[in-house]
């Protein structure tokens, strides 16, 4: 297991993201689920459905991060470019996947629906497929790019098959406590605890609800006794500013 | 009126949103009503709290975009840098802005709470206010860059008062149906559909629900007349496949 952080990019691509049509929902379950994988989200790109943002993208961040991963554009439309733009990016070329192509074989159609969905059999050279155990054809992987789907149940069935397939660091674990207290109230003794934990991160997210305003303290590192110790001061902290705070649910 | 598109990147702050731990609803909000003043969201990023990212990705973006909106960041805690980083992306100087100065020292407090709150006075030198309606301080806009809370219900107030900022062209509008047929069956004619419509786009996005499982299909342009005209091209496509076909509620 490596000591320095594993990362990854995730890169939502779709215009009905970007218009503000679908509410993406994708980012934070692949966030969640990769943690557990040992692999830190560090950056999230919402891209258009246009060839060669995509592919810009696509070479910049594979370079940058460990893994990339991507939802979105792997239908039998005209606007599902997804597979040529990593064919693309790699410079390889796309071909008919005989498994995939079975697979969509397996379900009679008439000629042009078929010859619809042969386009998602579609596969660049070199790829491993990622099951689809929802419906519909695989997503696959290329190098360190991961290529899903854009609906979100079958996005979550592609990437709970991963976790053989990336090499994580340690995962990054939290503790958070709900402080009755406004972020000005805490800021100062909250930085100066941070100080005194460079290697955790402790974040402050002010609330209102319910009439009342207070503010979630998040911990996040990777060493979970740090974490506990650190826990304990932010609570006395509350408690010496003489606030309320409670545990999450 | 432009007649060119004007373009906008939105810019989510903070950790908390790459963690999974919250999910994000500014970037669909944003995109929808920049829209309404005729700036097309064209990217968004997340990104975390970290300054030469922040910087950076200001830099990359405040000149490939007309427009960057950012949200989150700006509060009085120690991981809250955002108008710090926007000050060095510029190259200009934080200042204690009076106005916002005298707006906190308002609400009296102790010292040290007082002194965290006036860390939300620092504003770069040459930025104007965005209003906060709700509560707080207020957002800045520095040239193109707007720089926003990431709290979605003080962010909406503040996106709500931009429209007079910015130069629009002409808002995207959208027409659409549910029909009632797989992205296998509508790909092939809606592919010619869109061939024959190259200022439109026709998006169309798989669904499941009630057992039953159909397409969405959008298009979007800056022409009503021409949106029409392919929506009657698109009903009738759906009938002559022989499927069923709902308008949106």
């Amino acid at each position: 297991m490596s000591d320095s952080p594993v990362t990854a990019c995730v890169l939502i691509i779709g215009n009905e993201i970007l218009s503000g049509r679908t509410q993406d929902t994708n980012l934070a379950h692949l966030a969640q689920t990769l943690n557990e994988f040992g692999v830190q989200v560090r950056e999230a790109r919402v891209i258009p459905d246009v060839e060669d943002i995509i592919v810009d993208t696509l070479n910049e961040c594979r370079r940058a991060f460990d893994y990339v991963l991507t939802t979105g554009g792997i239908g039998p439309t005209h606007d599902d470019i997804t597979a040529d733009c990593v064919a693309n990016a790699f410079g390889v070329e796309l071909e008919m996947h005989p498994e995939v192509e079975a697979l969509i074989r397996r379900r009679e159609a008439p000629p042009e629906i078929m010859e619809a969905r042969l386009r998602m059999a579609r596969i660049p050279k070199g790829a491993t497929l990622i099951e689809n155990a929802m419906s519909g054809p695989p997503g696959f992987q290329l190098e360190n790019v991961f290529v899903m789907a854009g609906v979100p149940a079958i996005m979550r069935a592609m990437v709970s098959t991963l976790g053989d397939r990336m090499q994580g660091g340690k995962p990054v674990r939290s503790r958070s406590i709900i402080a009755y207290l406004s972020e000005g109230h805490v800021a100062k003794p909250l930085g100066r605890i941070q100080e005194r934990y460079p290697n955790t991160d402790l974040g402050s997210y002010p609330f209102y609800r319910q009439d009342r305003y207070g503010t979630n303290l998040v911990m996040r590192g990777t060493d979970p006794d740090l974490l506990d110790a650190l826990l304990e001061e932010v609570r006395e902290m509350v408690i010496e500013l003489g606030g309320e705070y409670e545990d999450p649910e």
